[in-house]
């Protein structure tokens, strides 16, 4: 269900276009919560909201750090035996980022305070957030501030603020004060805003009773320093700052340290036109095993570093970092200002959810919030390592390492749910299953498959056969044992043998706890041959890799060979009736949700409506089936594809933000292009114009690589099944071109998609085959590869003709692969009169 | 899947038979739990477990009222729309049982104690708890103590308790302690033993802070009472105790009170051969609105009536009032003195959990324990209510005037449901949905119909009309309007257009939220079809009740034309290749669980598998299908029923006690006459045997219930479909006889039932017209209608043969209705060789 939303759905006059940065013309604190997100800095490791450093009023004074979490015993209201026992939910960690101003004894307060102007913008070339403003201070007297802060992405537990003030008119006595403050425990009423009594279950959780027990302060006239350790999880942490004040004023300076709150204040004798520049470097160090005292000396050599160097070195790492990023990733949108600005606003997002987040996961929020609690799903795999691998293969190459390390547990909890193998978890940070409602967690199992996808594209398209021997070859060989585990064989009427799997979830949450789930057969079946793929394969290369997996899992040819026959025999459920997959086996004989009757402000469903009333509809939260015929698309005919998703497309609510990007690929495949630009845009202004209204609780990491996706799948139409590059382009009819780079093979090459034509130019490595509707091309060094192109595929009309009609008749819908339209024998509504 | 056992599995050293009485003749600290459940006295307001008086060893100090509960807000791990917000749970009330006793300052303690002899004993006629023994203390000397123990069926806030001490040698200091105990707050550590780590989610769960807030005590030199409120349901209670002191012995008395403790301490100067007796009288006044001052004046006019009419005169009224209820209920099984003491112990617990619960609900567990946290559920209509009906009307009524105050609750649940009508709560005290886990809870939409299955069955044997036009109307009629909003219609594929149901739980809870569930269909067929021919019989009948529901609910007829039509068009899943009901629409395309290889200790599958394991297979928890076969078993041939009862037999693993006695039924019904006998068994024992492990957590009064159907139904093969009165006897091939009473349309007959004949007794009202074997029989006043019988029924051999093979060959199972057997098209365990 396509929602139209405008070409460019920003407020231009608080945030002009640009081509490299964010920019903020007018402060509000209406929608503090959406600004604080927007204009977060952080690296993967270390985030920071854009809470300015003087603020009081916020939606959420919020720094987070990758994996720094706090666990809890879960308390089912009703206990099942295997039901997940420990939560797991990142913790707001002390706040560095305050330094208070105070002009003649007045504080600065954005959106009480008089500005005479005001800039804030978040550079995605410089990487970081700059601020300017002049006040006009209740005594009349007129203050310029400037500020730069950034979290470095060379150097991951550094954060740098700068703040440079001066007194344009008159003399005034000026304080700064600095502070490393606790929030999480009470000096903030972050997580649940107190005048909220809904819920939201996409919120964080809440702790009950201290998080973080103090480990020790410091403090001398230049830094101060606070340390912690977590109260059940026991993971440690300290804060440290290092100050120093330039100006030729004169000032006095003191500092004090308590335990939830650490203090340097500088009191200035303010002239006026003399600079007042306050730089603080602060330093974060997390362990789980290191004693809080390491932690301070590692804070203090941090902070030597700083000094030693100077500031203003790692502002010019951070360019020069970023320079590099740019090379690997931008993708140009010609002749569409607005859109390249926010597809740069998406790919930063991307730096600074993926950069560092080294061999962790990628939260769902990566550092901007505590949305789902600091979580890490299959987003990763599915949503952002296509854009690693193809950009910055060392993360992509981190990011499963980070699988790789949770085998263990993922096989104890194969154990408790009955099965063989691994079963990874829904959602997790210390790799135990966190999820407490398993109909849309623990059931869907398909994460196992979307993990050996994400190890069998990055193998395929890096060419890195020791990883994937070395660690893939584990993962792949216990989600396969897994799935032949989990599945069984039923006769069928035919008297044919087929593989079922019965009792699992979709990506699509709006229907849970189903037998032969299409997405998941599909993704299930593709684990299963690529591991017994590869486990031949090393076996052929007298690979020790695989001796050493034979031992280690006790895996003989005999299984091998059920992993096959498994694929072979999976059943992919196909309705002859209206020639499409069913999203499940009995998904078809299901009521349609009457969505045209639905109030706007019943969306999303899943906050109006219990699981149960959901899950009786044919109604989706997100794309399934659709999701499918994108990721494993070779093995489906594009008039299957198509028919598919006109299927599919009126009754998908996109109530998931994960929806949008899918719909646009696959709408410009099958040839709806103007749907795939609609959707391409939900995707893009998902957290820039607030579209599902929870930016505030961080960035939509997963929609902003699906963004990526969008634009790389979709419009430049490439694919990659089993390594092999091919590309169909789609261009949009409103753009002149778009260029981007690729990193395939230890080549780099970059693609210009023209109206007419595509070119590629390898600007290192090579050479490299790629495709081009059908054709082969070979590029190598130095050389330009144009091919013409005569139209862009196919275009459609939009879809909306073809919406369900449920308005008491029955519904009309789908279209045959023959293209002939289909009078559906589908479920009436239950209001029609029953003689 | 039947479990053979013994004829007689009570250990009849210690427990000996006797008609009308259970004894103990060895105390035993070893299950505590199981006999202070066994023992226990209630009158289904008041209950109290059996601990000794002057004990400190125990399982569970309990002592309940029947909707004294106390609230909290359920904190779901993850939330969704509608999910159930208020836990309810059953408060353990301040304990008035305890008399502790010391001579020469040495106190009792069984289980310690050195005693000479002991009996203990629960009396069926006498309505009462008492013990004799002879106790030779450290010192040499020897006591004899008796005690009574008894909750009045008569007066139901009242408890009585009797002590007679006597030296039997030598002259001791003889101190009695008398004490009102809050153990709920601190003073016990019932519910979760502290050495239990497990969880088992049918225990109670647990309260944080104090539940019982003090509101007043009182004491003089012989009475002593406290008050209380509930920190968040705000109910109060007031407990006090009157005592008196009758000996020849010099003894003094103090008394004091504290917040959570009043004690009243007699010390005696005791002679050899001089008894000492103490009398307690107990009154307990709960109360929702009023306030507790209000509450001590009640308790002390319940004790100024023991003070005038004597201690005595209350035992006499307890005979007196179990004298009737066993002329209205006594089933006598001849030659089977085993089953005589059993059967009677079943049907004391049912008067014990229904006599005075007056118009609230029946607990699971009566008043006996605290397990599943005092909750009502569906057993009250479905195991209760028939046995109810036939003996005790009254009651019955009460139980089904407790439904129509829940309906306002019912609506507004219907509502957050997104359902027209009434949804009554799966779970509840209150009336609110406390059920925590939606997919065993809420989802079970059935309790609609079983509530207006009660309501026709008690219309349809009482005809008390004037109930079910002024009460019961509204309930049938919400509940049919919950059916016709929650099913749709759909077009088959042969073009006939049916009314389906999805997304609900049948009984069966090892299924879960599936599409036409086969007995919520067949009972909501009824419950349409039952509510329009009532609607119809009150507007012919002009009755006043009918303008006033028509106008209340904005009745139409075009609403009862569409019930009609539900009714007319609902699915009823039958397969054609196995002749069977399949559970659910996709039910048989399922694996089948291999029970043959689930080790013992496996058992219940609850306890040992995750749900998403369980409900991936085919294994059920309870009968589900054969219910159906049950409750409107004129829907169905004999030989449908036996094809459904032989493919669902093996696979019912029976871990819900309300599974054996509808088997047992059922398995009479077609014929297989060791397998009715033994589940009838499995149903009789449940606790007395403790078969299930938990008898400790109290009486399964459903299961109690259930034998008096299986009795009824099952071995005399009577039947009521529409209130025509049948019977097809099957009297158990050891059994010499069964009598017992039925009371039909205001009048009582007693049915004799031999080996070769049927005997009616009209003892009051009549005449009445009965059915054997298809012959119509009047009876009336003053005759003895005997009919002859050949034989009595079918006799199979039991179903061991058929039992599913599972061990990788496709299984063999199910018998079609010409008798013949099938070998199934089945799932193959996955564990076969996969080529």
């Amino acid at each position: 269900m396509m929602r139209w939303i405008a070409s460019d759905p920003m407020n231009r006059s608080r945030f002009p276009i640009e081509d490299w940065r964010l920019v903020e013309l007018e402060p509000s604190v209406d929608d503090l919560g959406v600004t604080e997100t927007l204009f977060s800095v952080g690296n993967g490791y270390l985030g920071m909201r854009a809470n300015p450093e003087e603020s009081r009023k916020s939606y959420a004074h919020g720094t987070f750090i990758n994996g720094f979490h706090e666990t809890w015993n879960i308390k089912h209201a009703e206990e099942a035996f295997g039901f997940a026992r420990t939560g797991q939910t990142i913790v707001n960690v002390p706040d560095a980022k305050i330094i208070k101003i105070y002009v003649d004894d007045e504080p600065l307060t954005l959106g009480i305070s008089d500005l005479d102007s005001y800039e804030r913008a978040l550079d995605f070339r410089g990487g970081c957030l700059t601020r300017e403003l002049v006040w006009r201070t209740p005594a009349g007297k007129r203050v310029q501030l400037r500020s730069r802060r950034m979290v470095s992405f060379t150097d991951r537990h550094l954060a740098l603020f700068e703040i440079e003030l001066t007194m344009l008119e008159g003399d005034a006595p000026v304080v700064l004060s600095s502070q490393l403050v606790n929030r999480q425990d009470g000096f903030d009423d972050y997580r649940q805003p107190k005048t909220d009594d809904g819920f939201d279950p996409r919120r964080a959780g809440q702790f009950q009773g201290r998080v973080l027990q103090p480990r020790g302060q410091w403090n001398d006239d230049q830094r101060i320093a606070l340390g912690y350790e977590t109260t059940d999880s026991g993971m440690r942490l300290v804060v440290a700052a290092e100050h120093t004040l330039e100006t030729s004023n004169a000032f006095e300076v003191v500092s004090r340290v308590e335990e939830d709150q650490a203090k340097l204040v500088y009191r200035v004798e303010a002239r006026a036109g003399a600079p007042i520049v306050l730089r603080k470097a602060v330093a974060y160090h997390t362990s789980r095993g290191v004693p809080p005292l390491e932690l301070f000396d590692r804070c203090r050599r941090t902070l030597d570093r700083v000094r030693e160097r100077g500031f203003e070195s790692f502002f010019d790492a951070q360019r020069a970092w970023l320079d590099e990023f740019w090379l690997n990733t931008d993708v140009e949108v010609m002749g569409q200002p607005a859109v390249q600005q926010a597809v740069r606003w998406c790919l930063f997002q991307l730096a600074q959810a993926t950069a560092r987040s080294d061999q962790m996961g990628i939260p769902a929020k990566g550092v901007t919030g505590s949305g789902y609690e600091g979580h890490y799903f299959w987003d990763t795999e599915i949503y952002l390592v296509p854009f690693l691998i193809y950009t910055a293969p060392r993360i992509a190459r981190n990011a499963l390492r980070y699988r790789v390390g949770l085998l263990p547990k993922a096989r104890e909890r194969a154990r408790i749910l009955g099965q063989e193998g691994a079963l990874f978890p829904w959602r997790t940070i210390n790799g135990e299953e966190a999820s407490a409602y398993y109909a849309a967690g623990t059931a869907q199992y398909h994460i196992d498959a979307d993990i050996a996808h994400a190890f069998a594209e990055y193998c395929n398209v890096t060419g890195d056969k020791d990883f994937m021997y070395r660690d893939g070859a584990a993962v792949l060989a216990e989600t396969a044992r897994l799935w032949a585990d989990l599945g069984f064989w039923r006769q069928e009427a035919d008297g044919s043998r087929r593989f079922h799997i019965h009792g699992v979830t979709g990506p699509d949450e709006y229907t849970a706890v189903v037998n032969n789930n299409m997405f998941t057969n599909v993704m299930a079946r593709a684990n299963l041959k690529r591991a017994a793929e590869l486990m031949r394969e090393m076996e052929r290369d007298e690979s020790r890799a695989f001796a050493r997996i034979v031992s280690s899992l006790g895996l003989t040819e005999a299984e091998i060979r059920e992993w096959e026959a498994c694929a072979e025999g999976m059943v992919i459920p196909f309705d002859e009736t209206f020639g499409i997959h069913p999203q499940d086996e009995k998904f078809l004989t299901s009521e349609l949700w009457d969505l045209e009757k639905t109030p706007a402000d019943k969306f999303p469903l899943l906050l109006n409506f219990h699981p149960l009333v959901i899950y009786r509809f044919q109604v989706l939260k997100q794309a399934d089936v659709v999701l499918a015929l994108f990721l494993q698309g070779d093995q489906f005919s594009l008039e299957q594809k198509r028919a598919d998703f006109e299927y599919y497309d009126p009754i998908t609510t996109g109530d998931s933000t994960l929806s949008a990007v899918v719909q646009s690929v696959i709408a410009a495949e099958v040839g709806y292009q103007e749907m795939a630009m609609q959707y391409f845009l939900t995707g893009l202004y998902v957290d820039l114009a607030d579209i599902h209204a929870n930016a505030r609780d961080g960035v939509h990491i997963a929609s902003t690589g699906g963004v990526w996706n969008a634009l790389i799948f979709g419009f430049a139409g490439m694919r990659d099944y089993h390594g092999r590059i091919t590309f169909d382009p789609r261009l949009p009819k409103d753009w002149e071109a778009m260029r981007f780079p690729l990193q395939i093979r230890e080549s780099r090459v970059r693609v210009l998609l023209e109206r007419d034509a595509i070119t590629f130019d390898m600007e290192f490595g090579g050479p490299l085959e790629l495709e081009v509707r059908g054709r082969k091309y070979e590029v190598v060094l130095g050389e330009s590869v144009r091919v013409g192109l005569l139209g862009q595929g196919e275009e459609l009309p939009s879809l909306t003709g073809l919406k369900p009609v449920t308005g008491g008749r029955p519904v009309t819908s789908g279209r045959r692969a023959d293209g002939s339209v289909v009078t559906a024998i589908l479920p009436e509504v239950k209001d029609a009169d029953p003689e």
